[in-house]
């Protein structure tokens, strides 16, 4: 039973079988129908206009909003475990021409204001530092957190005030909109966020995520397109990306697939209450575990990665309902 | 009725077949069991141990290959046509950090050996001027000609000897092959061909090509996953992309695709043998067409780009049968 | 006697003595007092308000001048015998992070408006090419032929009806100034040039040339101090580059030495009307002279550059005078 | 008196008179005779073949070498501290196309074997991370404490365990060596340096600094001529800059400036043991002091850098003699 990653899941149904229904002749690159409706379709959602731009995967989708968000000599400021500093191999440096991140602490890889205005603070004003010009921010965390509608606000407060953009790297975004049970505009461009990463590929996609612009930023949509076909990541057959974010917006799929996957997530938390390393509020659950401990989870057919020493992650997927689920939330209060 | 591109063709019922069968957990990346089959297939088709690595777009696997082949200082030699001089926003400029294209020109957008050492002999040898380290040509053509065995190898020769690395842009190399009626091979490794962008989206694909390295490259492979990841074209449901591509090499599914939109081009130059610009080897016929001519077959419904003044191009896909095509060969035929 | 280059030549005495003179301590990078006045210099020559920044080279001017204009996914147009395309390794590539150098032709490496407008023309205005966002001009040009103002003033109405910016390469802009005996702001800003590489090194300096910002482009300066400093170009002795610029400034040392070197070139011109290939304005002569011509003047001494087939380029320098160059002449008149 | 940097320093009168006496015609570039007697001066002083590169700046030297040593999916190691990461605006990220600096701690802006390997261990060994390609160090560091001869071979055995290059940035080498009192091989090539950037801006030069290449690492050499000429650093008058490396090295001069700045930190630093931050070794000096103790010494005229809070600078100069340090030094004692 596979606990390791959310992108090791299958794709939704009717992802697929949007693939299939939008399996016919159509106008290149994302002139087509379906990559039109892209817009709408996400304004509806965030109860404003936004625009929309379809890539691959969340590694471009965060490195093309940062490089229209900071110049090459300018400085993003993130948190030390942010997926964009360990994970991404540099792409955030490729796609900005060398910006550089600023690496901040902060319980559960989230940023505090204060912690943010630290780092602002240790950087000389003058020609020999790089200048912050952006906030990234993950939501949900790379260890499962979620920032409340207040906490992104603060953040966007201390953006606006100084002149810089705000971006949300939104890989786990559903999750993190399940949990709190809000609108999607609340944590996002009410709250000051420019740009969001919107996932899909965790939450039952194929190979689709979503750059969003929200408000001034949508002025950048028009850069992004050139910067996107630059990477190499403008489609020829694109139709077939918007059909998979199109399917998952529709019926709120996005939502009902992240409700799966966190409630799978709540079991195992429940289950190891004096456990856990951080609260569980999206899909991953990180808990305390010896390696013998470990190694009798895994002896039981378990599969999921040590994290550090004497820690341990578990990530559910959407399609993991709490039949397979339970038994691992057992095995662990077992123990 | 559409012959404006291939691009804006479907998908092959096979490949969509695949996504469906491939559509259970597996591991991410491409540690996946589907990618990792993707060396041994391209290694039977090109009768030589390859390795070969999936992206979604041709632009990113020519944009790959050639940063893996030049370096930031270096020169790559290409046709003033070409698909990486003119359609690619300057992905290669992009990937390979600034390296400068320098142009040739001939018929039907073909380098001859002659023409390329021209270029070459135009450049000083001294730091004031970029080196040529690469020369990239497309096969077939950017004008749908087709480089023959013969000519392959007298480029590879070239560029043997003065130590460059030799790149073909494949995104119509079945086309190519199938024209030729030629193994793999002859036309690439043993010509002397380096790196080969593979194209599968405009034969069939719906959003995966490979990048084949060949005999010494292949010691550019790591390199190559590192920029892929770092370009954001590492995608974490990769098998989707393999199982793509595997699809179309089964059972030569895309040596079938290639036949039949090149039997669809041959219906149209047939029928006017007297109009054509170029001779139409793939899946592309470029033809003499004044104003009121193209407006008379849009009249008619077919659609299609004007090429210059007094020029048009029609392309063929791999879905297009005798019957689709044969109304504007007559049509053409009827001016 | 040597005639390959005014690189070669050695630098002013006035120059060195501002060295000499400028040997206190002072504050380091551009805060020192030299560095203050260059702002209060240029613009009593410029009649206007500018910006100015010292760099060491002209590579460096132009290189910077054209990030500031350029976006990393737009292009430069320039002709395609333009220092920057030819003699910088890349430069201009590697400070915009691969903007494309669109190359025109045009009589004596100069551009005209016709020719501009056909390149733009020929550049499709969709996210798959590089649009253009700059044309940079070489005054005087490679062939030391001068832009009159009315031809600099037609591209620069040409520019702001695109809402491009317009660079002026000016290695030797001194000797244009000197050839068109006019104001620096007929031919610079009140023609519409927004940025200027502002030349010394060839003139009399040792390493020190400025990057002057007209207009709204001295918005500019800004980010151009970060790129400076990002490049390694934010020398932190930099009172002595701006000592240098200072004493080619005072006493108009900057046209003076510029006539010198004119002076020489016309020497040369009018004892060969019949062989010159470009109307000699500046300090370059280019003629025709077979090898055998060219042999003979090698074994009277004289050092210069062949230039192509049948015919050889002569550069005056500004410590030249009549009797250096006067054998040259007459030498070249008794072929 | 000013203590705040020796880039406020004048240059020494043999650097002036070397500039007066290259006052002739020779070729550009680094073709001239001055240029070409670099290698073999650092030769003979680091009693091996080395190639050596003029520079204007120490940020061009260290980012060039960088460069060469890292690829730009690649990772440095250096002290959180170091000049590379905080004093050059991303030059190093720049020159790399995008590298990412590592930063690790350690006493007084020096790293050791186990910092490095707790570094090194907390990158995974996959495409996800960018991988450690080279480690820099700073000798003498940012807080004027200097590597010793045992410390420096640590490090490099590290390296070449490891594969990567080791860069020493020598902007004060000068200062350490003349600490060490040991041959410069000693501290470099004979314990695993592959480049130093040997700086003389610092220590009575005017604008030249050094890039020297050690045993392998001469391969580079061309490499980096491209990429010094493609950053704009390739002056055309460069004999300007090889006399001042020329005079710099002659009769030890290097030597004999750093141990007159060396002299003039000992002076203070033994004035105030029980202030000091670190041990003064080269010419810097970190001292605890309060606002108000600073404050008196301003009014006493002495100008210094606060470093932190409670904390200061002082820097001294080669041409800063006993007799002007000694107030200075007096004053301290006495608050």
């Amino acid at each position: 039973m596979r606990f390791f990653s959310d992108n090791a899941a299958a794709v939704s149904q009717p992802v697929l079988d949007a693939l299939a229904a939008a399996n016919s002749v159509d106008t290149a690159y994302d002139e087509d129908a379906q990559s039109q409706k892209l817009d709408a379709a996400f304004s509806e959602i965030f109860e404003t206009e936004v625009t929309a731009l379809w890539v691959s995967t969340g590694t471009a989708a965060n490195a093309l909003a940062l490089a229209a968000l900071c110049p090459p000599h300018g400085a993003i400021i993130c948190h030390a475990e942010a997926h964009i500093q360990n994970d991404e191999c540099g792409a955030p440096e490729f796609y900005t021409h060398g910006a550089k991140l600023l690496l901040g602490t902060g319980e559960g890889a989230k940023l505090t204001p204060d912690e943010v205005e630290r780092i602002a603070g240790s950087i000389r004003d003058d020609v020999h530092q790089m200048q912050p010009h952006a906030l990234s921010i993950t939501q949900a965390s790379e260890y499962g957190m979620v920032y409340t509608m207040d906490e992104v606000a603060a953040l966007g407060d201390l953006c606006r005030a100084r002149g810089w953009g705000l971006h949300m790297d939104g890989a786990r975004f559903a999750n993190a909109v399940a949990h709190l049970d809000c609108a999607p505009a609340e944590v996002t461009w009410r709250a000051g966020v420019d740009m969001l990463s919107f996932g899909c590929v965790k939450n039952g996609g194929m190979s689709a995520e979503a750059i969003i612009q929200f408000g001034d930023a949508r002025g950048k949509a028009a850069e992004i397109r050139y910067r996107r076909k630059r990477g190499g990541h403008l489609l020829s057959k694109g139709r077939y990306l918007a059909a998979q974010i199109l399917a998952m917006l529709e019926n709120d799929l996005w939502l009902d697939n992240a409700r799966a996957a966190n409630a799978g997530a709540k079991l195992i938390a429940d289950a190891a209450p004096d456990r856990l390393v951080y609260p569980a509020e999206a899909n991953e659950v990180f808990i305390r575990l010896s390696a013998e401990e470990a190694a009798s989870l895994r002896a039981k057919g378990f599969d999921f990665y040590d994290w550090g020493v004497g820690e341990a992650r578990f990530v559910t997927s959407w399609d993991q309902g709490a039949d397979e689920v339970r038994p691992l939330a057992e095995a662990i209060a077992a123990l």
